[in-house]
């Protein structure tokens, strides 16, 4: 198989990642990488890794050649998505987003965070949520579709809500959470999660050598994490930025209920069975904690766990590549799914070890 | 003035950064450091920086040239500083514990942490505790003993506990904290925090480009901020590792109590009187997050703030250097209370920009 | 095929990137991993990152099942090499060792620099030296032997030879450098280069924010690329650390012999044809300078040029990644080329892009 | 004495470091500081680390307070500086400029390097050369006319030229150097080099874990280097990047001529001597090599000695902070040298020792 592939928006950090995926993919092909800024560059020329391994350039967003692959993956800013999507999925298209712009299902919250209406609501209530190991069904349904030959959209969830909802989910679906207690993520970012746009924050001299919280009670992913599990209200998230390239690490803290009665060791044998059918999710024997540079470069998560008895408090740390699993990687494995094949197909078994 | 002045165990970093400090201090005067496994090498030969500024050797820890110090710090291992202190404090001298052997006031905890029995509980009761914007009284006692000839001990806080202490006191002792909800303390070091020994965790290439949680729900420093801020069983602390030398930055959730009405300005607002007269606080501007980068090599903490209205949780994050407020100038700055000296005195006023 | 394949010395960094490569190798089937100080641990245990993709565990040096091995790769210390190939040979193995006891044909040479006979000098005449762009009829020999079933021992070229060399070599080889003028090369080499024993120089918070050369006038690979380029005695090598994990660069200043007509552009066009057939080595466009980010984690070697017409001096800078074409990656193309594989086969194609 | 100063570009690296030396100087009073871009914000909101340390906010270039300043320091742009030092100087003040616009002494090389002509040439004539310990004739003739109320233009050296001739004048001084023979010189900066502009160079993610040469024969400090050391059209200057903020490494390659008998003991004697009356160099003892995290923060210089017997070569290698001793401590330096202080007023004694 030999399916055809495009990437809009590919010269910024996850467009990179996914170019470079892609290429390495045994069945994706990749024919058309686009970039309105660099229109016309070849993808060396920017990135000089890929001298040698490609000679693909950047066409602008409007590159014809898009009508004709089969899968397109979206790697550009929110609203960019939403005015994009619609064309290629009812030419039956697999589009795999990796924007905001059709992960919040309620339209009224996408406005309320974004600042901006929603406008394809119709599409928004079709797509499928691109969080594989929470989310199978919506990816089952999206393959059943693709195999009928229709247009599928997957809202691949972001960076953030990734790391946070794969440490949290298997306690908060079973009922360990407290009702009404508030769920405290605070979670730590490589820089390459502010973007390739050069900026002060983004600045080597400002970053090196620096810890700083960020975007403290309004960053946007929080509503996206009270959907996937569920917190209305009552999450509070904090992202930190730390002097690094790849990595995020999610700590998040889960208040047990009163009635529940798992000890350590139960809650880590509950995480086990959760995501025993997940390549890509490690949950790290009892004592161990997760680290990120573990993962730097693979689709894997690795949770770490444990209890802190006297606050009756859940503790679940999650290590993620940002750009990985937190972006290209997942958006491969979701490509992977709607297309039939091993999830784990064309992405790296091992982190570079050192 | 010229105070002779000790340092015990100057070779590590709170050591060294101690060596530095008191040598730039114009009222102390260097007369001893002692580091058991440098014994007779320069500082200069060990830390480069110093060359030319300093011909001081190591010497051992039972150098009787201590015995003719005023001032003596101890910046020794725990269990190693609560066999010291007695006979320096008895002959009259003012000594600054940078090791946790006096910081935790009930012995039993102390035991129960630290897995050995406290040898010292009269001094331990006597100790000043050393955190001088929340406890200005223990120094200001101290100070009159001094002045009367008495020999002194402070033990100064911890970095985690100082940075988190700093960032809750203020909303704990008004009262906004909700009653027996958990505080949840998500916090992050350089890795000067790890100290000097040389290890896997210390190792660049482990420690570069990683990020990691350690100590969870067991980590020392949690009965000591549970002590400042009385949080009995109440503190979920989790500190993390990350790729830098210096710097902590401790981010504190707070659930508020259901009849607070303090918005964010009036809880900046009471942070503000609350730190009126600590020269080493700066409480930020509504809207600005403290970064460690601008107070490393400095005596400052930085203090942020941001209200999370929908899940009633005050966030203040609190950024200082590790081995400078959460250590060595710490340790200064107690001794320049004890002295009679302004708290400033010798501490650099300015962190270096970029 | 499935070559049974063995890493005796599989803890160390060279060793550790070893793994992963064999692990991801279409043929090699890594049966056989050894440390001593780790025997008995799973290789996951320490390094995470292999969490999941393999079982295996260390075994002590001495392990029997490297007797059913037909491909041993030596990441030990020299010496300790010197002391293991000769069996391994004898019965038939082929033997890639990454140690120097191989690399430098004159025993003497040997001697001097690592004070230390050489004590296996007829197995060091018939080693194959393992540099396959500039000695590939050593490997093409090596290969012969190999498929009439003869022990065969390749003695891979250290990390900054293999960088220096190969910018070097075809400026050296074609006449172009000054009759006894002195090529002075200064190169930079990431702390991985340091090796994974925990040291003060090892340590994170004296290797971060830090540049320092080391081995001055002495260091042992000097005489290895005098070797290689013929340079007796005329070599002036200055190794540089600095504070990043992979990533070598090596500048090498050639004075240009006085009839030399090459301008920049004839440079170029005459290194190009040089490496016409090499697929691991790119010759960037004029006007561009290799990064080392480029080829992290590949086996890639990046060249630029430039030309100094004022001084008569070729500055020729190459790239590499130290673990990989200056380590593991460079013994596992030296396998491929003795076992009859395409020398890019199991090789990572594509560096992470950022 | 109260020395009113002002700063013109301050908001950049050298600028706001020299805001930091001048507001902990006792004697110079910093009363203006110019940015154009920030014109009207707080040098705090800027830079957070002033925060509770000055009130100062920055002003444009044209602000008539600098009319009222004693001294001037201007850290623009090269023929920003050239237009603005002719006004300053004819009213009487001392202008101290970071920029490269009076460095070279020729307004042919000027023309050549820079693509723009001078157009000061008799302001160009009259400058000093601000290299302390190379040019204190210049200085002390500054400071003459100072004290006889004239104006003064003092013209700083660059980075690399204050860290590459400080290794080299001893030697070459002495004659050790061979004639005619290339003096080879690869240097490492931090990224505080390249400014504080927000671009592909400086973005975090590019920078960090990585190590690239640039301007290969063709950086404008080549014709500098060449000025201070006469070293006519022999200079081969190859900069490098390196991932760290502040520190340059120089190591200079020093052909030695044929009839010089000094070994290693007897250079470093000629060193010491050299630098026997400079307070901010250190010659390191036999066998040591200087480390940037050595000099960082302060305006010291360390240097390193090495001879290769073999091929008959000095190495000679100076860490610097760029930012100090390349820059703003350098300014300082000379401001004090021609208001008549030591030379060490206000500057830090002891770097951060980690």
């Amino acid at each position: 198989m030999a399916i055809a592939t495009g990437i809009v928006g590919a010269a910024g950090f996850a467009g990179v990642e996914l170019t470079r995926l892609i290429l390495r993919h045994p069945e994706f092909e990749l024919r058309v990488v686009t970039s309105n800024e660099l229109a016309g560059s070849s993808v060396a020329s920017e990135y000089p890794g890929f001298t040698g391994a490609t000679d693909l350039a950047f066409s602008a967003h409007d590159d014809p050649a898009l009508d004709a692959c089969d899968l397109v993956f979206l790697a550009v800013p929110h609203t960019a998505a939403m005015a994009m999507a619609p064309r290629l999925v009812e030419r039956g298209a697999t589009v795999v987003d990796l924007s905001a712009d059709f992960r919040l299902k309620d339209p009224a919250v996408y406005e309320q965070w974004y600042a901006t209406p929603h406008t394809q609501t119709d599409l928004l209530a079709r797509a499928a949520f691109g969080l594989p190991e929470l989310f199978p069904d919506d990816l089952a349904r999206a393959a059943v579709d693709r195999a009928e030959g229709k247009g599928v959209l997957v809202a691949c969830a972001g960076c953030y809500p990734t790391a946070t909802s794969l440490a949290a989910a298997p306690a908060v679906r079973a009922g360990l959470a407290a009702d009404g207690a508030p769920v405290v993520v605070d979670a730590i970012s490589g820089v390459t999660g502010a973007g390739k746009r050069a900026s002060a924050r983004t600045h080597f001299c400002f970053a090196d050598e620096n810890l700083e919280a960020y975007g403290v009670a309004t960053h946007r992913h929080t509503p996206e994490i009270e959907q996937i599990l569920g917190l209305d209200g009552r999450l509070v998230f904090t992202p930190h930025l730390a002097p690094l390239n790849r990595g995020l690490l999610s700590t998040v803290n889960i208040p047990l209920a009163v009635d529940v009665a798992d000890d350590a060791a139960a809650v880590l044998d509950r995480y086990r069975a959760f995501y025993r059918d997940a390549p890509f999710v490690q949950v790290l024997d009892a004592g161990l904690m997760p680290k990120t540079s573990s993962v730097v470069g693979t689709n894997y998560a690795h949770i770490g766990l444990a209890v802190n008895e006297r606050a009756r408090m859940l503790i679940a740390v999650c290590a993620i590549d940002n750009l990985a699993k937190g972006a290209a990687g997942q958006a491969v494995q979701c490509a992977n799914a709607v297309w039939g094949m091993p999830q784990t197909c064309g992405l790296e078994p091992i982190a570079v070890p050192v």
